[in-house]
């Protein structure tokens, strides 16, 4: 399989070059970049030096069309920021080469062209909004394994999503808006020379950040079909993510219903381990793993739900590879098999 | 003056040292401790060296009416493990000599003694509950001006407390449970040698940890007089503490109208700072200030407030130094005036 | 084949074990403990969990002759204290059973008796020294290949050899003792709660320790033969280490000259990487390389050379798999093909 | 005492702020800056709201003969990038004004133009070298007390010089050149918004730069009198900043001979604090501090000396402090009073 990323050089693009580089189905690799073509990826990021011994290459070189089809691409990955991926998918999508594509970005996630105008202003290429699947894996398997453009989903989309939706689907909870308060290592933030991202001003220090307006907001919704108060923060880490969702309970049910729920709901989700304390990022780190933990606060009966994930991997790059992996009838464990590193 | 510090080997003890050492009405500063006796100050924390030249004394014999009364003790400060102070403090109220107390456990906040035992189990000297004041400054000045015991409160509470009193007490938000979400620097968790609290446990991790179990809840319940869903979590700084409170607005009311409602509960405090984004913990670090911000998310009816605070200074060390001044009548900043350190 | 590690629980034990149940040869790893048998190893180390299912076993168990016999293991890993180690080495020996040892400890590291027990206290088992070949993979691939019994070199020593031994060999340094700065992550101090490895004491903190006394001083020394000035720091990170050399040189040499001594040294090393500017640890955190930079400073006539490594990788648990490899014939990258986790 | 700083929104020019605002001879401050006049201070530096109520002011006005006249301004403190803050000073010189100036930046530590021009380029303002006093407080007190320019020395030259001055000057070192490996906070890289310092790229990496290139080098030897291999790194902390020390002894000493020569050298220097182990960051963070700590390796007869200080008091901010202290005819110690913060 031959493989493309369109924006490698971001942390999301880099983690994903890290993993389809192992991928034991990926034979040719091309890493494309806009901005930094012909330097060699191994200066940009020095660990991947003696690993990954290829050039940057033109992004535009990559999406032209005698490219694609003389090298028989297979599938193509789009790590940009928003607006600039569905431009280009638009004509990619017009050639009818036989191409999957994974969109770590937002052009696609949103279904309701209004909603999106409203959280990320006018879309490119509005038309294609409904060819997209929402590429959350686990509430979606089979619609991944069946689409050729998958919208992967937001960092703290996933994170949330996997934490609230068995509950909202059986309606535990959703009637009153949920309460959602999550927290995310920096990296999330990309690799722009930020003076608000700078060691100092990060380390030790906490961040609260685009409350009840963060653009993951609407594909949340959308997937839940209930409204969320969303609070995220940053904290003083580079990978890791916890999102937890507080709600009251709209009638009476037991924690071990709960579990059951929950459980019923992700029974074939390799990547989903239920957990009896709740969540550390660390024990994600560097891996796909999605760890829940369930919980009944009976004096309250607040229903609270949190999950842990690695922002770049299930948060993005490892479900990216994982939604590749239905989308072409492999494992979906395959090139993804990475034991969390600790500590 | 002359003051104590009985417990000062602890994060929180040793920041009340050094606070009190530069403070201007302290002319005799002496610390006790149950375990390390005879050893300098300086030994345990090589920051005090030529700051601190005392060895630290017997807790026991600063104890001792004796000494008490020949040196002339104006006022104890104890840092101890809860129900550890109150077996102390019983003996010394009983020999009624003119001494003001300040308790930095938890053995004075509860007023209810069942309260009290469902969640910290037996109380040595119950009798002594109706006789302290709960020393949260801002909520009840006149109250600790004419106490001679204060129960200081514990760093969450004084967090949370601030955020939620003046909306509870408008009775904007109250009626149903509120959902707290609090983060917390790992130095409230003490200077014992405990594996999890380990360099290569905490960094790069984020651990909630006794959700709707922790022991601060009581003591916010009961200066509420409303229920709460409380969910702390431990980030990887060694400072800082964040309590964000979220509940649906029991009537319509808009922001303008909560801040003005702040700003008159707050209108003597030196210490609350209003901030008109999130607050950050770095920016109160080493420092008694309290920074809140207030929020509506019109979406979803939901009021937000969180509060930024060093969880050994106003959450615990500074807040002692206040209540102290305001107890002897002196100007509540005294010897408060730390900037905070940044970056 | 089957595989036994002989104190998994601490970090460099738990890193193996994530090692070899990955490596495509091992079939069957048994994990023991000597104080904490019949606990699930994922209890221990949360990251594990769905990834080793397996108990913890009493290492006494692991070691009596029948098991090794009747599972018929092929290798044992030793991950203790030292002194611990060799008292069983000694016993299995005896045994006469077809199997390979690797000690992650001390206990073999120093050929001269003498020396060992100026540096350690008495050795348990000193005609075991002999038969010990010291496993600096790069240094002698040939003799570890032919070996039985490897004693996995320090972790520090591992950078400092690898930083100094090829232009010690050639003579172009080595005159007068060398000047080593050696700075570590603190996983490198094990996960035993110790106060002054807590987070609130290593973050925003840098302690220089040890000074002309850390134990891996004699073994570097022993390698090299020439005496070294060693001044290890422990630095505000979980993992990672850089050793610095630094001496005057003993004859007039060209960068280009050194830089070919150690290309022809490690011409056949896989995770030896060259780079043109310092190293820094985050690029090979994670997997087994080491990064090597050599400079002449022309103003003062000082070789410089620095090695950064993942202690817990290539300076422990990564070489003693590579040394494995080498013990069994297999390539010496099997199993170690991890992509540094950046950032 | 009236004062300005010019160039106050860096890292060092904020901490200088803080520090002046509560000096108590300080009754008039005001902020310059070239880029973000009329912003308040407060905005660019959170932590300051409610204690820098001002705004920052437009340099070239602060700089202006009528301001400084009509004003009375007492001190100019200049924290600029270096080159600039000379063309500003030359122009003031010739005013004839009685202000006194203590510049952060590079452009007088240097004596020589030559070696000037070698490390920084060319020199907008030559004839001003003879009339600067090299600022390293406790080796020239006298000087700096009856100078009107003073040059502050950076950083790593404070910790160094303080670290081996005593022993070059009484000859026991320094007939080599001295190795000195120096390891920093990342707050002495500024407030820019440089990739290279993000959290996400300082966290959990080490990073050596500059070895033997690193423009603070002809300062130390300007003041030695001898040569040095300099090898600072980057460690991930936001501040502090340890220089250790190596040469072989020139002559055989004992400690304590070397601990009397350095007790005499610093005996009237309130800042200095002799440890008696290698002295750590945290232990002097926040504070004016700079603990030395002295040793003789007998083994390979190499001297070592370590010196830790905040980089941002000692090694900038509070060392303009000290010297304005001595400049004026105060007590050194007149607002740098500050106990370090711990943990």
């Amino acid at each position: 399989m031959k493989a493309c990323i369109i924006g490698s050089t971001g942390y999301a693009g880099q983690q994903l070059a890290s993993l389809l580089l192992k991928h034991p189905k990926i034979t040719h690799l091309f890493l494309g970049s806009f901005g930094s073509a012909n330097e060699p990826m191994a200066e940009r990021y020095r660990h991947l030096s003696h690993i990954i011994p290829c050039q940057l290459m033109q992004s535009e070189l990559l999406l032209a069309p005698q490219f694609l089809k003389e090298q028989g691409i297979d599938i193509l990955f789009f790590a940009l920021p928003h607006s600039v991926s569905s431009q280009w998918i638009g004509k990619i999508m017009g050639y009818n080469l036989p191409i999957k594509i994974i969109d770590l970005g937002a052009d696609f996630r949103i279904k309701d062209l209004k909603t999106y105008t409203q959280w990320y202003g006018d879309h490119p290429h509005p038309s294609l909004l409904p060819k997209a699947t929402y590429g959350l894996t686990e509430l979606n398997p089979e619609g991944i394994k069946n689409s050729t453009l998958i919208a992967n989903p937001g960092c703290y989309a996933t994170a949330t999503l996997l934490a609230a939706h068995p509950a909202v689907e059986a309606e535990i909870i959703g009637h009153t808006p949920l309460i959602v308060d999550a927290k995310s290592g920096i990296s999330g933030a990309g690799r722009q020379g930020n003076v608000d991202n700078l060691f100092a001003e990060i380390s030790e220090n906490m961040r609260p950040y685009h409350v009840g307006e963060h653009r993951h907001i609407p594909e949340i919704e959308q997937s839940l079909g209930c409204s969320i108060l969303f609070s995220p923060s940053v904290v003083p880490m580079s990978r890791g993510m916890i999102s937890a969702v507080y709600s009251p309970l709209s009638k009476k049910c037991s924690l071990t219903y709960v579990k059951r729920l929950y459980q019923d709901a992700y029974r074939n989700s390799h990547y989903i381990r239920f957990v009896e304390t709740p969540p550390i990022t660390k024990a994600v780190r560097g891996s796909n793993f999605a760890d829940i933990w369930l919980h009944i606060d009976e004096r309250t009966q607040t229903f609270v739900s949190m999950v842990a994930i690695d922002n770049l991997m299930k948060g993005a790059s490892g479900q990216a590879v994982q939604n590749m992996n239905l989308m072409m009838g492999f494992d979906e464990t395959l090139g993804l098999e990475q034991v969390p590193l600790y500590p």
